[in-house]
């Protein structure tokens, strides 16, 4: 989970309790009569870090309910919402890893190198299957339209992606857009969700999903900007990733963009190279990797711009604790 | 298509007819308002080759309507369903291929060749995400929780087939346990949603089912034996693939199964070798290749037998003839 923070601790309390729950449920889905599914589902569990999606599902639900903040508001399909937001992400996780050819994940290693490519990639459909099945027995069809077209939009936005490897000219509007696919869309549907399950009005609903579209974007970037700066053991997962695989990220786009033809030149044979530790230096000394920090540090401060239109009380407070962790981290 | 015959025409006017349907909610479903995912889709179209399971969906609905065969029972659910079924089994088509390391799908290169294994893995998954959101559009949960369910029951069974690879000790209970979860699942529901779309009773509806997993079961049976003794000119695709993967069929257990231990060592030193040529040769000396055979028929003798529960009528007859023709096919 994020850095919760002491000040905040009887809303992280009810919230801890509550992400208990949907731990529970996450794993009674994925419960299968056959060994063989059982085992791969428990390495799987390994993978659970921030919560990040079921927190803010939740989180949106008290937070549009304002106070008191004692949880009454949240219902049963807050919690399974929350587990088949958290399935469809780990199901990203898996396949990513394959698509990454990524050795480590939260400290541990992944499903394609413990038990090869083709397990992880049925894995992932096992997690795509089961978070649309659990979504199903919450028996409203709008929430099972809104996250297929989620999920569409995700992949989609993979796909964008790989199209996109080893373009050196990718620009900064084609980058924002694949992030907001793959990775904002679902994040700004969990706070949505959050929200209209504890019966906001479309005002509410609306900022929550633009909070977490800016939250989600925000999020990203750094997660990018950890992939080419961070320290992998205080990171917990395969770092440099992004520059083996040929996809150019915001720091990258803004350097290459900036400078002058000569350092392009220098810039992109180290990129050819996977130079990680020397492209990391010039981007420094660029002011690339501060150009970028400051984009993510705008859509935070865009993402906190939605608040005053939810009630206030601790449930908002943590919302804009929450939205500045996702930038002040370095795992 | 199946090869339906002339003797059937008016029926199979009528069925040419709503495929053609189902193919445009297929393809409005799959059209993206990016390029790089349009192109990928054009290339799936090219997979659409038997179109059993929407063709079983359609039928079903005809058949447990009997008299007069016009169409006029099946609705729109009836089309939508027909074209998640389908997109359903072309999501497992593109990642079997990753599984499998194929190179060849209805005589065309597949995607993982033409593309990548990242890009077939991503357009398996938006596949899936868009049968599941064309699903949803139905606006009936029950039907979103069925073919979730199916799905679920399909991963695992290609999960514990996975697991099995090279495990030259299996049986026969456990293989059909296989096959069973990975194809005959879902053809069995094809056949139950089908009849239910038309309001057929319980009666009929079990008795769709029980005609759809038997039939689906021969169906893989006939892939399987395809596989070992096909001519992949004729069948279209890679061929051998199952012992080129460790993976054993009904064939190769009934051989190991019934031959003394000289000749067991033999044929285990085949496989090992992954010598089709010379496995093919003594499965068929020794009998199994037609005692598989022999199962696949009587597997299709019990779907008939469950055809008397429903009215009789051009559609029934049809169903008849498909059964048929799943065994007898070279392709």
């Amino acid at each position: 989970m994020l850095e919760l923070g002491a000040v905040h601790e009887p809303i992280a309390t009810l919230l801890a309790g509550k992400l208990e729950e949907v731990a529970v449920i996450f794993e009674r889905q994925l419960a299968s009569d056959l060994s063989a599914v059982n085992e791969l589902c428990t390495h799987i569990e390994s993978y659970r870090g921030k919560m990040l999606r079921p927190t803010l599902v939740l989180l949106s639900g008290l937070a549009a309910a304002g106070e008191p903040c004692d949880g009454a508001v949240l219902t049963n399909k807050h919690l399974t919402v929350a587990a088949v937001a958290e399935m469809i992400h780990m199901a990203t996780l898996v396949h990513d890893d394959v698509l990454d050819e990524a050795e480590m994940r939260r400290r541990g290693a992944t499903v394609n190198i413990l038990w090869g490519n083709e397990a992880a990639v049925m894995l992932g459909d096992y997690l795509i299957s089961n978070a649309f099945h659990l979504c199903s027995t919450i028996g409203d069809p709008s929430i099972n339209l809104l996250l297929g077209q989620v999920t569409n939009t995700l992949c989609e936005g993979e796909l964008v992606q790989l199209r996109h490897r080893d373009n050196y000219g990718l620009d900064e509007a084609t980058y924002l857009q694949i992030i907001r696919r793959k990775t904002a869309t679902l994040i700004g549907v969990c706070c949505r969700l959050g929200g209209a399950l504890a019966n906001a009005g479309e005002v509410q609903t609306q900022a929550l999903e633009r909070f977490g579209l800016a939250l989600g974007t925000a999020f990203q970037l750094q997660d990018d900007l950890l992939d080419l700066t961070g320290d992998a053991e205080v990171v917990g997962k395969s770092l440099g990733r992004d520059l083996d695989k040929g996809k150019l990220t915001l720091p990258v786009i803004h350097h290459l963009a900036s400078v002058d033809s000569v350092e392009r030149g220098r810039a992109l044979r180290l990129i050819e190279q996977r130079d990680a530790a020397g492209l990391q230096r010039r981007l420094m000394e660029s002011g690339a990797v501060d150009r970028a920090s400051e984009a993510a540090a705008e859509l935070i401060a865009e993402a906190k711009r939605e608040l005053p239109r939810l009630p206030a009380g601790p449930a908002r407070d943590m919302m804009r604790h929450i939205a500045d962790a996702v930038i002040d981290r370095s795992y």
